[in-house]
Order: structure tokens, then sequence, then C-alpha cells
């Protein structure tokens, strides 16, 4: 994967000292180490990280879907746009100025680990991270989709270690139908990998999975011109638009990362009772994937204060991406007012 | 496709005058026709019909969805199940003692038409039944999905020749979104093509139109299981009954057969101010794949009298063959006590 600096692979295995690089405000690294995953057993796995923000400020561990990364936002040392670019970053609210934001790579996001991997086992990538950083406690684990899941891991396996948990558009557990709409991206997946045709497939499965993260409403508006018929075939009037997400996904993702992180959410099981940090569950009314009655619900069984924020969004599912303006004012509020 | 006979295919070719088979009071027949298709010219086309019912009785001309046929129901003469045995026959909510049923295959469900099929040439061959028949005039068409597109197109194309017409899942247009989503199922397909994976291909296509047929609200009472690991790989709940209805597809189903009038729903567009044929209109609440809003807009377009059935079904768009008893009380309604 593309972000994981091989320099960094150069590093020794992390003897779970505070290592050097840990000091500075902005850097990334890459350690090894030796991690019990919950389906698959012990196994040597790398953990790469990013950090900014000031050394001695408050942690903010951050996490998004399966296809973000520990890049989240730019910043000078590493300039490149991050994923939520809109969220992180110097009087953003996430505020590197304040805050020191920490985020990881998926274990599996390489492509390299194929096996069954867990939200616990990204959970306690999170806590090896900590350590090797030499952070005692995070103030704030902030996950959004995939990381809302994992955050609730953490929060469940390592709260001791963590102030509040903010949860955007992810449950106790995969919905059903969810899970099915995932299996059939992967079954794609699977069906272009035997035939060679995997640049195809995993176009096709990201294609799908976009339609899980938008709504009817926003296709409605957006591509309401009808169907054209080019050169005898029919096209609808989003097909430029999903094929270049599809494009733009397969040209920086392995399939076995794709496969393995879509996995990784169906596998996702945590007993809400069991959390006892103060939490925020935000969700968005129009979400088709993580239906707002599942937040509820997981508002209602988590053992420890907990706030339910509610967006509605034509942008369904990917709202955490799309309304920066009122994630921002719900992400100010948990931290600044008090978590719940 | 199975469920044409050969022995029809030797009949000569309509020459518009009633066959004498149709004075049988069940029979099928297959005859071919020059019909210039919408958007592929004139074309020597097959339609395969069947009937049942009295010779006299008022005529009612049914449709399903693409995958469905001519063979609507059971009767003495073809005993085998149809795909809408819970409406049709003796007794029933379209009762085969009173009605005569008249049915087709779909232009293009051998798999042998592989051009731009239109919901208008679909119409356009329930005319061209008539005309072999002997039958003026059709007391009402009854379509479900694709074949209330259909019917809303012979309205408007044969509107002198229907009594009324009873649509139920079926707009004016496609939804975009909807469309977006039959695209990635012909995507689907079209992978499996080049790659000679044809089955397993059309296997996942069909899948995945399951998921648009049914709501996340029956998966989740269906499939509570969690997500379980087989042989290191994540396989969910709902994987065998998926698999199995995409199974049961590929055995019946040329993958041209599914491209083509996939294709053709998402090419639908009918001018609803144009239909003068009274009509009512049902629509399930929960339906995914054809919106409630699509079908009161509809209802309110429509250029004759209107009635607006509303159906409330976790089984969402499949509502037409999965809620026989709401269904019949509407379909016995519409006939019994005047179209709208």
């Amino acid at each position: 994967m593309s972000l994981t600096d091989t320099h960094a692979l150069a590093e020794p295995a992390s003897c779970y000292a505070p290592c050097v690089a840990a000091r500075a405000a902005t850097g990334r690294e890459t350690f090894s180490l030796r991690l019990p995953l919950r389906h698959s057993g012990a196994r040597t796995v790398r953990i790469a990280c990013e950090w900014q923000g000031p050394v001695d400020g408050p942690v903010l561990l951050v996490a998004g879907g399966i296809s973000a990364h520990r890049h989240v936002a730019a910043s000078p040392a590493y300039p490149e746009a991050g994923w939520w670019d809109a969220q992180v970053g110097a009087g953003k609210a996430l505020d590197t100025e304040r805050f020191r934001v920490v985020a990881i790579d998926w274990l599996g996001s390489d492509g390299s680990l194929d096996v069954a991997i867990d939200s616990a086992d990204q959970a306690d990538a999170f806590a090896a991270v900590l350590d090797h950083l030499g952070i005692d406690r995070a103030d704030a684990f902030i996950g959004c989709s995939y990381g809302a899941m994992v955050g609730l891991q953490f929060a469940a396996r390592h709260g001791a270690r963590l102030g509040r948990l903010i949860a955007i558009s992810g449950a106790d557990r995969p919905h059903p139908y969810s899970s099915a709409w995932r299996a059939l991206q992967r079954n794609i997946v699977a069906l272009g990998r035997n035939e060679s045709a995997s640049r195809e497939a995993l176009s096709l499965a990201r294609q799908l999975a976009m339609l899980s993260y938008r709504t009817p409403e926003e296709f409605a508006e957006r591509f309401d011109a009808p169907v054209a018929l080019i050169d005898g075939v029919a096209r609808c009037a989003s097909a430029d638009y999903l094929e270049s997400c599809g494009q733009k996904y397969v040209a920086r993702t392995a399939p076995t990362a794709f496969l393995r992180l879509s996995e990784s959410i169906d596998l996702h099981a945590v007993d809400a009772a069991t959390i006892t940090v103060p939490s925020v569950v935000v969700a968005i009314d129009e979400d088709r994937l993580v239906p707002l009655h599942t937040l509820e619900a997981l508002a209602g069984k988590l053992g420890a204060r907990c706030r339910l924020e509610r967006v509605s969004s034509p942008f369904g599912h990917d709202a955490f991406l799309t309304e920066p303006a009122r994630i921002a004012a719900i992400l100010t509020g948990a931290l600044c007012g008090g978590a719940a």
C-alpha cells in the first residue's frame, strides 16, 4: 500500500518502549509486533501509524471506513490530502493545534494478511500504537463506519485507556441485510480473481458498495437524466460517476485487502453493555447500511452515559465525509462540552 | 427457454386471423411476427402466449416481473406450477372460471433476441396476441413490476382496447438509483461472460437483484444469526438462501435474456398523461426498487381516473408474490368494484 513507508519497515520490532520519533509533532512509523488475532492465532503483523499535533496535547484516536488509513489529514510534513481533511487540521473540529491525532493503517490493508481479521484485532493494534508511542491514555476515540466498530471494541477491551468514544455510523454488530450486500461484493471480487479480471471485479464491488453508502434520494437528484442507449446498450446517468469511484478504488486497493476488511465488518460483534466509556453515538437517518434503529438500540445498550446525535442527510452512510459542517458541530460539542 | 413448446414453432407465422387453438379454454401457442421494435427496427420475433378460462369470458392480460412468463398458473392442461398461482385459478382473485387470462413470454426471454427491447415492444407483443387470438378488447391489464411498466405502455399505446389497468409496483420510469443497481448486475454478468464464469456471474446478479426485491427488515428477522467463519471465510446467514435463488434462476435463464430484460426496465419511459384508461396503482410502502413516492407521482400524472392502493409489507418489491391475501383483496376490488 502506497502509504506504508518502506524506510520505516527497517525499524526494529517494537519493544513497547516509547519510540524516539513519537516526540515529534508529526510523524509516521511502521513497526512489527506479535499480535494474538481473534480468529487466526498469534501473528507477526506490521502496524503503520501516523500522528500529528502537540506532543503533550490530549490524544485523539481517529479511524474511518475500511478504505481509510493513517493519513487522516494533510500536514506540513505530509502535505498530500488525507481522508478527513474536513475535520482534522489547524482550527478544525479535531484541532491539531490543540489535540494530538493518532491513526493507523488497518491491519490487512496492504493485502499481505490473508486471514480473518476482527474489529477487536484492530482495536488491539490501536492499543499497541499507544504503547509504542508511550501514551497511557487517549482522550477520545473518534470512529466512523468500520472505525466506529473498532472504537466500540477499543472501548470494550481497553476502556481504562479511553476518556470518551464518538462512534459515527457504526453499531455493535452488522445488519444482516448489509452483510448480505457485502458478501455479494466479495463474491464478485472472488469471481474476478478466479478469472483474471480482478481489476474490473474489484471496481464493480466498489461501485456496489458506493450504492450502499449513498441514497436513492441523492441519485434521483443528481442523476435524473433518462437512461441512454449508447451503441445499442443502455447506460444510466450515474455510470460515469460509479465507474470513476471504482477505478479510483482499484488504483489503491489490493483485492485481498478489500476481501478481508469487508469481511471484518461482518465478523464484528461487541457486547455494548461491557462498554463503560462515556459515548456519543452519531446516526444518519437515511443510512441504508447502518439503519438508524440499530444505533438507537446501541445507545440503549451501552453500559455508560451515552448521547445519541442524529443527522438527516441525503448522503446516507457517507455523511461523515459529505456533511462537514454538521459533523464538525457534533465533534466540537462532544470534545469540548463533555462526552455524554 | 423451457416453456416454449417447440411443436408450436412449427405453426405458420400469424396472419392476424384468429387461430383455431384460441377457441379452447386452455392453450399455448408460439407464432412469428414482424414487429417494429422501438430501438432496433423491424424484426421477426417469436411470440409465445398461453391462455386459460372461458372462451367468452372477460379477458385479463397478466404480466409479472422480467423473470415471469406466459405460464401464470397451473391448469389441468398444464399442471406445473405457474408464477402467480396465488392469484390466478378457479376461485382465485383472477378467477379462471370467470375470466380468460392471457399471458406471454417476454420478448427476449429465450435469449435469442440480443438487441435493446423496450417496454413498448412488449406492449405491442400483447396487442399482437390479442389480434392472434381474435380478441378485440381486454377487460383489464394486470401487471406487476416490469409487467406494470408494460401495462402502462399498453394503456398508452392501445388504450382503446383496454377496460382498466392495474399496475402493481411499476412506474412511468425507472428510479435512477434502481437503474444504477441493475446496471451493476448487468456488468457482473458481462464480467462472467468474458471470463467463462457465466453461471456464477448470473447467479450473483440474481442474488443482488433479490436484495433489491426484499428489505432489510425481512433480512433482519429471517437471517438474524451472526456471520459465521467457515474454513476461514465469513459466511452470512442469508448465504444459503441467496445462493439457492441464484442457482434456480441460472437453471432457467439465458444470460442474454437477463441482460436485455433488465436493460428494458431501464429503457422504460411512458408519458402517464397520455393514459386515459381507468387505473389502479398499487404501491408497497417498503419497496426499495420502486419507491412509494414514484407511484404517488404516477397516480397524480395519469390522464384518467386513478386510485392509489398502498400495502405495507416487509417483503418490499416482492409483495405481489409474497402477500397473496392483501394483493387478492386489491385485485378483487379493482375487478369487481370498478376500476378507479
